[in-house]
């Protein structure tokens, strides 16, 4: 059995996006900068998706700034309330200790660049309260930056109401929404943000393509300078194939959002109740307050890795963790926020569900994970001391 | 007829390298990061095409890094090698007057931060002089980024020459090789620069692609954040089917240099005959140090716009100056540098061959424009001035 279970790190593109894509590859191929009927072809194309990416998310076509991907995305949103705010004497930002590092890395940029960074705690479930947001909220504050959904463990963000909070306050209001787009409904105007990162690869479009939408009248600093493309914020010929295939595909995924979640969110319940009948095992991240997809557990006295691989020799394909951070040795810091000790957040597994998941793969992965995690733990020394009561359980 | 004449603004995708780029859409579509088997198969399609990538330009492999293209290239280049001068305190910069606008905005961006740019002028064929370069260099220059060839009039710049000066003289040096690659011989030790820009969509392959090479020690800022992506200094999960297709489309490219400048060189110079025979016209740039595609002409007294949407009736795609800056309305900068008054340099056209150019084409290409021109002219209030000998004619 082959079970693609790793989708919350990238999708297979849709028969749909790659049908849309290929004509733009060798047929419609004009730059759409260009005068001539075959670069107006493009140009069309290229405005149709920036329509059809708009409209599913409640925007203006002219709020939608192709990039290649989320995480230019995050950063040119980040940087551009960053330069905003430095204009007006505003250098503190707001964000949390669970978002991508496409976030956080852009904030540690900025610490180097003399701004104050407050990244709030979540709870153990990996939710920021958003309270704690609001009495984060100073007058130099330029920025409040929380992700719609962790991509590790799943959480689901009070998104509406920090937005709303950020409104209130007079404070840009940026979401990474990269998992949450095509996947769960968001409506920029429900959300009160003022920027919002998407990325094409995790709804079933092209790798290579994402989306900035910056809300009329928020002012974008270039990541790329040079040519007046995507009104003159962002140059480089476009990627014209990849963004009408990225169109395509969230126009499919979001009419799939409610198919999608009554099919998957049971199959994620039972994948989560077979897998806490492992003894030592937890559920990370909130129960309810989850992707429909998302399964994310920790299993006491295993690796994480070698989970991953002797799963793979059972065809399933898992993660640990993000996909962006593998090979290094670190704990996630997500585990470690939501309060997983170092060696705990060591044996995390995500499974993140799609299209193609059934029952019988759900059925499949519980015993395959079942079994690993117990064959892992006959040669584990740190379980044999668990077991032995040299050291203390702590799931 | 159609005849697609644009080749310099962007390429038909090869059939070589659509065939190279599908499977990685919706089969191998695993996320390069990951540990399974699906996922590897994706790193090393994405390693086999940076080394296939870095042979064809004699570099290493891990001097590669993929970019979202040539405009992201240019601006990482010129950022890093600003950024490390900084921190030496250089902060002087020599470029010239006919670069493409990533390079001349980032340098702006440059300028805007205390850094100080010489533009150096170039002469009336558009070339750069090397004495000029090694004149200008100063004890704080940090950066000399020179393109190997222009993407308005084709000028093919000394860059050995000036490469072994920003050698031996100790300055990091950066070409912008996008109209260069896979159309000229480009080899990094030959031009001894430290770092190159590069596009795939230019080679026949696909927009949303490009590379940088930087040569091993020279350090990079990265302009996106977040994972550890190609070595650390480009975030983003990486655009597999794109960077494979890259690949395929630049061994072909290479492959067909030295067959394509035979087929090419004598249609291009036939095309400049024939064009040099209307009245009051000019090739732009140089008639022998010029890339194999290009053709530029200015007539006197007509528009150029209205040129290209004519030529467009009849079948044609061909372009004023540069795509990125179309819609533009002040004159190229290129035309201007070489020494083109405003008025004329309005009234350019370039067309630019490609592998799919012909005879036929060619020949249909210089009745047309003749045609188009004079009808044009017979519009023209600047025309009937010059003729009546209100104005004087300058070519």
């Amino acid at each position: 059995m082959f079970i693609y279970a790793d989708n919350a790190a990238t999708t297979k593109m849709s028969p749909t996006a790659v049908a849309a894509m290929t004509p733009y590859l060798a047929e419609c191929y004009g730059n759409p900068s260009s005068l001539y009927a075959l670069g107006q072809r493009a140009k069309d194309a290229l405005e149709n998706a920036r329509e059809t990416v708009a409209r599913l998310i409640g925007a203006e076509p002219r709020e939608i700034i192709f990039t290649s991907g989320g995480s230019e995305a995050d950063n040119q949103a980040i940087l551009s309330a960053a330069a905003e705010g430095k204009k007006n004497g505003k250098t503190h930002v707001i964000s949390d200790a669970v978002e991508h590092h496409a976030v956080l890395h852009t904030l540690k940029k900025l610490e180097r660049e003399g701004f104050e960074v407050t990244l709030l705690p979540v709870d153990a479930a990996g939710i920021v309260d958003p309270a704690a947001v609001e009495a984060a909220i100073r007058e130099d504050t330029c920025l409040v930056t929380v992700m719609t959904a962790n991509n590790e463990i799943g959480t689901i963000q009070p998104i509406e109401k920090i937005g709303e909070i950020c409104r209130r306050r007079g404070v840009v209001f940026h979401t990474d929404a990269v998992q949450a787009v095509g996947h769960i409904p968001v409506n920029v105007g429900q959300f009160k943000c003022d920027l919002l990162s998407a990325s094409a690869h995790k709804f079933h479009g092209p790798k290579g393509v994402g989306f900035l939408y910056a809300k009329r009248g928020v002012r974008l600093v270039n990541l790329i300078e040079g040519g007046a493309q995507e009104r003159g914020k962002r140059a480089g010929t476009e990627n014209v194939a990849g963004i009408v295939a990225t169109a395509a595909a969230l126009e499919e995924a979001v009419a799939g959002i409610d198919g999608n979640a009554k099919r998957l969110i049971p199959l994620r319940d039972r994948l989560i109740a077979g897998l806490s009948t492992i003894p030592h095992a937890a559920l990370n991240g909130d129960p309810v307050r989850r992707l429909p997809s998302n399964v994310n557990f920790c299993f006491e006295g295993i690796e994480g890795e070698s989970l991953l691989l002797l799963l793979d020799d059972r065809g399933i394909c898992a993660s640990s963790g993000s996909a962006c951070t593998s090979g290094s040795l670190d704990p996630s810091h997500v585990l470690l926020a939501i309060g997983r000790p170092h060696g705990v957040a060591h044996g995390s597994l995500r499974l993140s569900l799609g299209e193609d998941s059934t029952e019988e793969q759900v059925e499949y992965m519980i015993r395959a994970v079942g079994e690993v995690v117990a064959y892992l733990r006959g040669f584990s020394p740190v379980w044999r001391d668990l077991v032995a009561g040299k050291t203390q359980f702590v799931l």
